[in-house]
């Protein structure tokens, strides 16, 4: 089988990225330059015409969306157990999956691209404000999702092994420092993610795509 | 089993409303009036401290989120087929399903709900119109999908059974009514959506939720 997962440095994409670097299957990444706006060149919408990443592409079949992706690479690599066997518990974990792909992840969107929901100048620096305001106690969700897992003495967010929650986690803690959210507010999450950067193929997708853990500046 | 049902009638809830109810399993359906801003009260937000709609709970465990209902009702109902089993065409009606509720369903919260993302009325009013021009296109990309799938000979959206794209895309078309939109002007989705609403299964729950399927008033 041929993979390639099309990816931007520090983007959602990291998700799919991170998991399918630990399976240890062989793939071809291919870096999208956001700020060249690469993802909307012809070409690359050739690949998905949304002109959003992450793209993962499996023997010539286009996948797109964390979800479906996630999905997908449950089933195709078992052993790694993403996603819980057992349907009740991976219920819960695709709910909070769902949630950070179409809450906390939008949120953000709201403060990083507030152009995406008004073209009115003004009206994008009330967006910008107003939904920082939205991700800090979001943030303060994740934690205490974190929290929960380190008193139950359970590793990883959603379960006994590493998964989507776990990436998605630390790319969400990430971003607040572009919404000048200090990471280090949040201490048993800043602690997990600093405990997922450390897994090797993790850590090879950090070198990769050239990634600073910690990008809030105070001030 | 015993399952429950939180719904709002006409709200996001429809998706798995519909497929519960087509299982023929027993359930018992719960009414949470919105405009009453039942989901707030300190007796919902017991089941979901989130206060939205839908959350289903089978026997006791609470499970939130479309993505993730979808997912279990699946797996419990397997007979149904509500998603398809090969995991490539799978994972393409979850790409599809997790747009539908990551931009096409909160681009809609931008036109109906734009106080959630800022509290100035100006900014409102423009959050309001610019989404509105979003909508259309994606209620097109609905429509191209429509049209796909008659041109294939394939009855329903994700495959051979009906299943959560169908339901989705009747709540997101009916929504565009409420922005302004004429659902009579996509008519591959509007004749998918007429049949959607005729199933035996999901015209009950069209009766129990009181809904009407074209609120567009021209003018």
């Amino acid at each position: 089988m041929t993979l390639k997962l099309y990816f931007s440095p520090g983007a959602c994409s990291f998700v799919p990225h991170a998991l399918l670097e630990t399976t240890g299957e062989p793939f071809e990444p291919v870096l999208v330059k956001l700020h060249k706006n690469e993802q909307q060149s012809p070409e690359y919408k050739a690949v998905n015409p949304r002109g959003q990443v992450p793209v993962l592409v499996a023997d010539g079949q286009v996948i797109t969306q964390i979800v479906a992706i996630v999905g997908w690479l449950h089933e195709r690599f078992p052993r790694h157990g993403f996603l819980p066997a057992e349907p009740l518990a991976r219920a819960k974990v695709m709910e909070t999956l769902a949630w950070m792909n179409n809450t906390v992840h939008p949120t953000f969107t709201h403060v990083f691209m507030p152009f995406k929901f008004t073209d009115q100048p003004e009206a994008q620096a009330a967006i910008k404000a107003y939904n920082t305001g939205l991700y800090r106690p979001m943030l303060g969700e994740i934690e205490a999702l974190a929290q929960a897992a380190a008193g139950r003495g359970q590793a990883w967010l959603g379960g006994a092994q590493f998964g989507p929650l776990d990436a998605y986690a630390l790319t969400l803690l990430r971003w607040g420092g572009f919404a000048g959210i200090d990471p280090t507010g949040f201490p048993a999450l800043w602690a997990h993610v600093q405990k997922v950067a450390q897994l090797p193929a993790v850590a090879r997708v950090i070198e990769r795509e050239r990634l600073q853990l910690n990008v809030y500046k105070a001030g």
